[in-house]
């Protein structure tokens, strides 16, 4: 059974990114001294096609098992349009749905991902992710509002935090205007490293209960 | 040597205290909740001087340490004030500094607990905690006004936040409006329990380099 999740590197104060974010600086102001504990892995930059990083702990089999779970997933199109700008061709080698308001034609790129872009909500790109996750799961890749959408409908099933031991000071922050009594949270297990504390949550909603059957 | 430390519990969307927030209501509205996982803790009513909760776990060992690593206590005003309707005497067995405007005699408590009212600022109250912790620590109590101060005069040393798997929605946030660049943060460990994630971290400022000695 396919699960919904997210994946996510915040500041000690909560933000995903920081201010002033865009194409021409993705993540905004300081925004990228979040993921310092990403950057770090050998296993980060080989999914970007790239070498570099000079670790291989803990932390980088995070990233090597949220890769490897993940079938298809979803974005914002604010997301999208710093990627567009930045990521190296073919980073997720799945279906890639874009919430937006604008239309387009799928975006086929060499190798095996393609971005479509969907009108006409969250729960509409969440059919057709599952539909495409070949049993996989289904990442809410970000941003904070996209998050905060599946979040608030109940449709999270499992979330990861990775808190980095850094100050940003403003920006987007993740929890924000989260509804209570919408889900019940557990905390499923910790992974401890001096570069970020990994906190993967479980939650239970009638919407997601609903969801699985 | 006295370190200055903070040890709070927060929600996960990083709240200490919900909304309408008053002697009357204690914590705010659902805030109680962020502290599920001490209420069920024997060593916390023990230091209340009461009988309650039903576990001996680590997550007691915590609040046990806390307390006897405390020689002195700062808080600012608003928490003082709900407090002083809900606390048992004789809580914190130490002189607690209250940032206030107004002023007001020490209040002797039966035991060892006295309050000091000081109008002249974190500093001033700083020197007091620290002739009286006896060589333990200072503990800045919150709130969350208090202990952002603090932070950004670069004088907290050591701090710990316990991270519940609850969702408040709205409320004072831990935190908001902390400055970049006044100190570093290192994660120095994180105790895990199914109850709450325990992260204790060490700050390095230019500023809490020139109190240390």
């Amino acid at each position: 059974m396919s699960k919904i999740f997210f994946d996510v590197g915040v500041s000690l104060d909560g933000y995903i990114a920081g201010d002033n974010r865009g194409p021409k600086n993705p993540l905004g102001d300081h925004g990228p001294t979040i993921h310092n504990w990403m950057y770090q892995q050998k296993a980060f930059w080989r999914h970007l096609g790239m070498s570099g990083g000079k670790e291989e702990t803990e932390d980088g089999n995070i990233i090597d098992d949220t890769f490897a779970r993940t079938g298809s997933y979803i974005m914002g199109k604010r997301m999208f349009e710093e990627g567009e700008a930045n990521w190296p061709e073919d980073l997720f080698k799945a279906n890639v749905y874009v919430l937006t308001h604008e239309k387009r034609n799928p975006w086929f790129q060499k190798g095996s991902t393609t971005f479509y872009f969907i009108n006409d909500g969250i729960e509409s790109a969440l059919e057709k992710a599952k539909q495409s996750s070949k049993g996989k799961d289904i990442r809410i890749q970000g941003g904070a509002d996209t998050i905060q959408q599946f979040l608030n409908a109940g449709l999270i099933e499992e979330f990861t935090i990775h808190i980095a031991p850094v100050i940003i000071g403003s920006g987007i922050r993740l929890m924000d205007s989260i509804k209570r009594n919408v889900f019940n949270v557990e905390i499923d297990k910790v992974i401890h490293s001096n570069l970020a504390s990994h906190i993967k949550y479980v939650t239970r909603s009638d919407a997601n209960k609903k969801a699985s059957h």
